[in-house]
């Protein structure tokens, strides 16, 4: 099947490297409506100064505007790192069918919490490419370290 | 005291009474820096059509602007309503010195959750003019039902 979750999630990776060249902590998002990229975005934290700058909430901005509506009803948000607790509460209010992601973050993933963040209608899925996606941010996180 | 927390919450309240005349969730938010007030918002969720338009997040972005940097240490949020999970999540990453918020939001203010979600070293106050800031969301819903 050409468009799978593996295919989006490319889509996503293509926007973390994105990132990674801009020296960014290397994570990409695209929301997806019935097999069209309607929104792409990476993290800009740094260059813009500004921690609310992450690919998903940029990327929930994006199909907004597009959809000219504020709720992502039947949309699929393609992420390459597991949402933080921010970024769940964004896409809860956005009321978004699915979520899936590549990385889990251990650290500041959201499901991490005994509390649900997303939405309950929300279907949400791990691991999708979860080591090109993981892999991305070790070369960054190495090349920082040398 | 000139510039006691009720002061800057009046400042916040000027801001949700634009939302309120922007037929907008009444909610104003306010960043102080040293007594001085580095950033102003107001929720624009509807007109945005973006659900990420919360003030806070509006105020976070606006505050890191003004000072350069993306984390607001030694910062103050004032905030009409207890914020949300997203907006907690956000404060977490901006690590802001002290959270001041009026109503409390029994559905979806982020102390209703098991988990903490604030940074540990941000200090929270509720309850500051908190009768004024309910009082201004229950005229916006109770006009609405009209």
């Amino acid at each position: 099947m050409l468009f799978d979750d593996a295919y989006f999630m490319r889509e996503a990776l293509k926007e973390a490297h994105y990132a990674f060249e801009e020296e960014e902590i290397p994570v990409g998002a695209v929301v997806v409506l019935r097999n069209r990229v309607i929104a792409r975005a990476h993290n800009l934290t740094e260059r813009l100064h500004d921690v609310t700058a992450h690919a998903e909430m940029q990327a929930i901005t994006a199909a907004a505007n597009h959809l000219g509506g504020k709720y992502l009803v039947d949309c699929t948000l393609y992420v390459t790192l597991e949402p933080c607790v921010m970024c769940a509460g964004a896409l809860y209010w956005s009321q978004i069918s699915r979520v899936v992601y590549g990385a889990s973050d251990v650290k500041r993933g959201f499901s991490r919490l005994h509390d649900p963040l997303l939405h309950p209608k929300t279907e949400v899925v791990g691991g999708v490419m979860g080591e090109e996606c993981a892999g991305l941010m070790l070369e960054f996180f190495n090349r920082l370290r040398q």
